[in-house]
């Protein structure tokens, strides 16, 4: 492809609208185009790109005895309701109905569609294990579209499910999946990913994996252990807290503290520390506004996602009204009184001499010892791991919290979708049993993306070979110059007719303006045809990432590059 | 890939549900799952065959100097408020609106966003000409949904884009497209696809053509000079009349005609014949109602594509209220009066002695002069040609009427879209001017229905080979013979290993049982290896159009099947 053709422009500023690096050089190189918010067109090097990674997933799923199939964009209403998910999920689902007025939805995800698809297919146990995926668009309506590609509201996605008669044959094919999808982000050049333990939100099921791309700009916080293999999403890491009570127990005293409201400010004016204080969090049932008061060490913070998880509805932070019976500010355990749901942090249990607010304006306690001065307090795990806190599994003061991407995910589903949508199998037995799910998913958009955010520098994208949207990139500066065109046409040619992807750079343009639209394009191996090289009888070669350069003389050229692919 | 492990079912009976072929073996040979009205799954077998069309497509694309990119399923309303588009097309457009309330839509073309693409980048003339195309699912909520795969409301589509600064240059980079779509079809094994004249409808534009491919169940209408090379869609057919007047001209006479309302009951009463008679076909306008009463020669029928174009509004049947001023049954030209749109067709000009209503009750005139009895009546073209009609192009009677499936398209837009949404771009002499467009569709799971339902036989589809899910359908009858299973084992494996797409039914059945599936499944090639067939050292090779079979030695079948693919 000849470059003047290649719709789309690029140009050096960066756009005022870009935080992310991969969203800013998308946008400089005429990968993307934005049509609305978190809904972008591609143009052909994305295009080219997306068409690559799509591939490897579809190898690689192929492998693992993935079917590929098809599933609808817009499916039925009634579908989800099978599920429950048509009440359950909120407003990232797009609703709409027909001209019929019946309700439709957009697919953010296909657990319904898979089920429905084979159930019934799968009504015999000698049909299992089976596994199906698609590569298609999905709509999610985010709240917070941002960072270009990395979290859009329509997006193409690899999505499969597998369907199980056994729970250890559903880990058998979710381990054979996870090195599947190593062998995905190492052929897409990011061999870096690590596998998180995860939280299952809204999908259900217990154990699922997140698979991470370490780098400062990702959502997701990701506890590590720097001392054995323990890696895990933020949200969904267990807080470990060993405590000691002091020998030297206070008794509990109410003390004046006019206008300390916040933990901090009451431990300074107290001269405690933090670690000695015993906070209250407070949130609100979304349903009702009922208040949720949560009491935890001071020094700790609350994992949302663990508490809306133990709750089983969703929350908000609290707006404490006058007449709620809540003294904001000075909230504490002992005396607190109201139709409140109460929760314990464990990171409180066998703590004493705590400073903790006495339920009245401008006065905390000192001396709180929960185990005597309340009645059946039980503790359960609500804050978050902190960096240096103590791993889950070696119990080392090991952690380390980094910041990633996530690149794909892998669910155990068990039975949710089955039981709810009635899909059944007759067991060797002749027992009438559900089927046992897994799901993994890979969007598409996101890993051309998170690879971009990794690999580039100040100029442009360094796309890895393997997905890269054309292997060379041929520049004839000054093909004004008789012999730097002939020479180059001649390479063009030739490099195509051996199934070479080239791009090919013969504008009329200073060497300047080619070599940072090379960069923008960010292909593997640049080749540069000039009067001074030809002068000296050779042609110019660098790989993007710069770790290689060469002046092989023109008549080898050809066979050079070849080799170098 | 084992036939025991496809993932779908295949079954003898027809569904019920089903009219047409290619949907009743689509479903009996488990291609396609209903989700919803319009609505379908697809399972592997047809996921092979449209991502085999859908290469074809890119490649051909390609060769025209295509650009693959891609456009949003759903798009902000603005950009169909642009083009006007969103207020003038009617139900068939999704429409919902995102948790901001902002309105969004269901892209069911995409002339808008392609415009939105480029609109920056074809800011000066040496950009042009380009061609840009995607391969997308589209949703379109149509009335009625039916035939399977022929008209679904989601689907998957090929649709291109070119841009020009003159006519002649769209003009020749239409026949180049032209010519791509011959080998397109060509290629997926129908090259028996016509191309007609078309009409544009909401496309816009002026030229615009369809491919059809003819058999009786397709819903379209072509009418075919049987003498030059004239095709047209019924809907866009001119329809040509030559009338003489009768030199024995008769006076206007109003006779009785007591509860005779349609014209034939009225011709065969007065004894008149059909083509002496003004029939009246009333409408009304969408938007208010209003009527338009349109009279023409009562043998001939409404083409309500013309009357609607050259209306340019919406129109549906009348239903006659009392208050109307109009008398169903009895309705003329002569002495007609209230708040009507009055039309004439062609197909009365140059006739007298004409029977027809008398706008009173239970009365019609005979001897009716257009001319003579009426004053400045015009006459436009709003019949539809029929069998035996005169061509337009060569004046012959040779008019014949087809059925056909239309499985492309292609229009000359003209600068309607750029022009709405200012697009523009500097001439060669300075000048703004507004580029000129082109666009050219293909539906992919509608053209593998057609395809099937040209291609089949009682017991399946008979796929051409460049879009069969599989070439080689190897056949293991008795595979609890060692020395069946052992051979069918090796075969199998030595196909894969040559990359021969290949499936495997080593199944415990009856050979019945694989034989119907195989011809559910529409492999090209078909395979046997049996107990029979081993006692003579022979393998059966057979195709599934039945013009080939052969019992080459098993030493050599192998090499036999490669030469046959």
């Amino acid at each position: 492809m000849k470059l003047d053709r290649l719709v789309g422009e690029r140009f050096k500023e960066k756009p005022s609208d870009c935080v992310v690096e991969s969203h800013a050089l998308m946008v400089r190189g005429g990968y993307i185009k934005y049509v609305a918010n978190g809904i972008y067109s591609s143009y052909t090097p994305l295009k080219r790109i997306t068409r690559k990674i799509e591939q490897i997933l579809r190898e690689e799923m192929d492998k693992i005895d993935g079917q590929e199939v098809q599933f609808p964009v817009v499916m039925p209403a009634s579908l989800w309701e099978e599920s429950g998910r048509y009440q359950s999920i909120g407003k990232e689902m797009a609703r709409f109905s027909d001209r019929n007025e019946s309700p439709l939805v957009l697919g953010m995800t296909h657990e319904e569609a898979a089920v429905q698809l084979v159930r019934e297919y799968g009504q015999s146990y000698n049909k299992y294990p089976f596994m199906i995926y698609q590569i298609q668009t999905k709509f999610r309506d985010e709240a917070r579209p941002k960072s270009g590609l990395i979290r859009v509201r329509e997006f193409t996605m690899k999505d499969a499910y597998s369907f199980h008669t056994s729970q250890e044959d559903l880990e058998q094919y979710y381990d054979k999946c996870h090195k599947a999808y190593e062998r995905i982000f190492a052929r897409a050049g990011i061999p870096e990913v690590i596998s998180v333990a995860s939280d299952s939100g809204m999908m259900g099921g217990k154990i699922s994996h997140e698979f991470m791309l370490l780098t400062g700009i990702g959502e997701d916080s990701i506890a590590i252990c720097s001392d054995c293999d323990y890696k895990a999403n933020l949200e969904a890491a267990e807080n470990i807290v060993i405590n000691q009570k002091s020998e030297n127990a206070e008794p509990l005293t109410k003390v004046h503290t006019p206008d300390k409201h916040t933990i901090e400010e009451v431990c300074e004016f107290l001269n405690a520390d933090a670690k000695n204080s015993c906070k209250a969090v407070v949130y609100q049932r979304n349903a009702d506004d009922k208040y949720i008061v949560l009491f935890l060490r001071g020094d700790l913070e609350v994992n949302e996602t663990k508490l809306t998880n133990h709750l089983g509805f969703e929350i908000h932070p609290a707006v404490i009204s006058e007449d709620s019976g809540l003294n904001a500010g000075f909230i504490g355990p002992v005396g607190l009184d109201g139709d409140f749901i109460v929760l314990y942090d464990r990171s409180l249990k066998n703590l004493n001499n705590l400073v903790c607010g006495a339920n009245e304006i401008d006065y905390h306690y000192t001396g709180l010892d929960l185990d005597r001065d309340l009645e059946n307090v039980e503790y359960y795990d609500f804050a978050k791991i902190q960096e240096g806190g103590i791993c889950p599994k070696c119990g080392k003061h090991s952690i380390t919290v980094s910041r990633g991407i996530e690149v794909g995910n892998i669910f155990q589903l068990g039975t949710k979708y089955t039981k709810a949508m009635n899909m059944t199998y007759i067991d060797s037995e002749g027992k009438s049993q559900y089927p046992i799910m897994g799901c993994y998913g890979i969007g598409v958009g996101r890993l051309a993306a998170a690879i971009c955010e990794v690999s580039h520098d100040d100029y442009g994208p360094i796309w890895p070979k393997a997905i890269a949207p054309y292997q060379v990139h041929l520049c004839a500066v000054r093909p004004d110059d008789q012999e730097v065109k002939s020479f180059a046409d001649k390479l063009y040619q030739d490099l195509l007719d051996k199934g070479v992807e080239v791009i090919y750079d013969d504008r009329n343009v200073s060497a300047g303006i080619m070599f940072s639209d090379a960069d923008l394009l960010g292909v593997p191996l640049r080749v540069i045809v000039s009067p001074r090289n030809i002068k000296q009888g050779v042609v110019e070669i660098k790989t993007r990432d710069k770790s290689y350069s060469a002046n092989p003389s023109m008549d080898v050229a050809f066979e050079e590059i070849l080799k170098l692919l």
